[in-house]
């Protein structure tokens, strides 16, 4: 492993889509939200563990979600633990990480990835990042993982590749032609048949100074509020420091901000398993094990009867027991208890009445 | 208040019917079903505070439940709480109390009642049984409350009187002429225009000796059982004579096997309202508070779109979202949750799956 290659995982995200499991304090990053032993956050930080250094992952979250953090990943340096006293965007927490990398390493290269997605084949990529670590070696682009798309979904991000659909199957990075938010469902299934369209990983590899020159270009309303950041780190002013960064920033995307207006931003195309939880009804399509009445049911005992079809989360070991119930989202939590139809899995209409605030998440 | 006046509250039941919120390590009678901050056992026994003397008020129950009834009832005396090794049903259990009772107080008039009912007109029911203790006193009669019928329950057991439907308005006790345990609805039907009968309450009043008399007479089985008993109470062979007593007894009901068969089985018709909560679907009917879409929520704050007519049941304060939900039960526990339409009340057939004991209860 080189001692040049950092990553940062975006750990600072809100969404409340995955209500009542996932809420505001307790985002769906530090859930385990497939029952599989780890949450989101450590199932990233251990995907990255095996391609750089350990004292290199750093991770930028909210300080009041801090002592998630600490308790998920008790080996984290305090140092690698980056703090941020208000939610801004990803912009702010990459220009954050990457200007403190920086000082530590000039000529590092990042991988910047979310913490909420979830990635089967881990050894695809492991190797796929490692190709694109040493590719920036080499090239001063910013390199977004693209994922083969499966599937015409309107719930994903779209990169359109240069080079028409013989791109591909390119065993190296090409450059980006287009970024399309969210498409509706029609303009999903075009992008789909053309062939030159990836879904967007959120997940992206750059020299460190290729990162830095190209915020500092596209978005220097942020970068320059950062300007004396690397002589403030190490002293007893930091925390002061950051909070008047926080306080002055703007809420700004790095996707809108940086990478959809650079000239620098290039794909790898990527065919490995991925997915982003994005709510109920995606958890309940995404996941593999069904029982025989295609149920997913995820930490309960159960007993149904005459139930097919829904998706029921519920704390580990809590008895369900469900008769005459389908096409149902079943979340149980020792606060809350949502039960809806899994054609209605947008619970924003039932956050916004509880006066939870609007889904915000890194993009 | 008469010295003479007891009062027996049977408190041994283990029905699973209110399943997950009743459960055999807490039965029904120990749960505030009602969300009124008292548990039914509470209730019964403030029920009968303001009708006998408190020291004159004895609760059987099996010894598994000892510690419920003594947080429930701080005020309880030891010597008034009767434990039983082994659930018998009730003749045992009535037999133990009367037994008891009579050797503190040969001419007592006994009440014996259920624990788990609900009666909402506590003025009412207090002068009612005032005045049938006074009835007894001078009869040696066993005279059951019934309850007026408001329609054709067929969960309910059913006395028909002597007199025909004159008796319904009789301010004193008239005979019973037959006892009907839960009649199918077409006969409930009949039952109830004929105007001749009576719900049985599962209350009734007698004096001690003339139980003594009765039980021993058409149940000898049991009650020779108790011979040594009363000479055994106050020595340290208490415990050690119940349990003998409770291995060697079958389990005997008290109306099938001495209220149906004795020749001194009187009734006094009630006009007050009162309900046996059976299971969840008569708790929706009978439970009078219902929201603006029909919704029975005890416990649970609300968010309900598009619901209506459901019973929600949860922890207190605990957050219930529904959605698109209509003539559902919900239940919710710390351990169990049970979502199932509402005309499919009966939940054996989840709890037998569960492999929890069949529904017993005092009848």
């Amino acid at each position: 492993m080189s001692n040049k290659n950092y990553c940062i995982i975006l750990a600072g995200g809100q969404g409340t889509k995955l209500w009542p499991s996932s809420r505001v304090d307790c985002p769906k990053q530090f859930l385990d939200l497939g029952d599989t032993g780890r949450t989101l956050l450590r199932h990233s930080y251990d995907r990255f563990l095996r391609i750089v250094p350990k004292e290199n992952i750093l991770v930028v979250t909210a300080e009041k979600y801090a002592h998630l953090v600490q308790e998920q990943l008790p080996e984290l340096a305090e140092e690698n633990l980056l703090l941020e006293p208000y939610g801004r965007n990803t912009a702010p927490s990459i220009a954050y990480a990457n200007y403190t990398i920086l000082k530590r390493c000039p000529d590092a290269r990042v991988v910047v990835t979310p913490s909420d997605n979830l990635i089967s084949s881990k050894e695809e990529f492991a190797d796929t990042v490692r190709k694109v670590l040493d590719f920036v070696g080499e090239n001063d682009y910013i390199v977004t993982l693209g994922i083969v798309p499966t599937h015409p979904d309107s719930n994903y991000g779209y990169i359109q590749m240069t080079g028409g659909k013989d791109s591909m199957n390119s065993p190296v990075p090409v450059k980006v032609k287009t970024f399309t938010e969210k498409p509706d469902k029609e303009i999903a299934r075009v992008f789909l048949q053309s062939g030159e369209f990836l879904w967007n990983s959120g997940v992206f590899i750059a020299p460190a100074d290729t990162l830095r020159v190209e915020m500092e270009k596209n978005k220097p309303e942020v970068t320059r509020l950062f300007a004396g950041w690397q002589t403030t780190l190490g002293t007893s002013f930091e925390k002061d420091y950051i909070y008047r960064v926080y306080t002055e920033c703007t809420s700004t995307s790095f996707d809108y901000g940086i990478l959809e207006t650079t000239e620098r931003a290039w794909v790898q195309p990527c065919p490995f398993s991925w997915m982003d939880v994005g709510n109920w009804s995606s958890m309940y399509d995404l996941y593999p094990d069904k029982d025989d009445n295609d149920n997913v049911v995820l930490g309960a005992k159960k007993i149904m009867l005459d139930s097919r079809e829904n998706i029921v989360v519920a704390p580990h070991g809590k008895l369900v027991a469900l008769k005459g119930l389908e096409h149902y989202i079943v979340v149980d939590t020792p606060t809350a208890l949502l039960i809806c139809p899994r054609h209605e899995a947008d619970v924003k209409q039932l956050t916004s009445a509880l006066g939870l605030p609007e889904f915000e998440e890194f993009k």
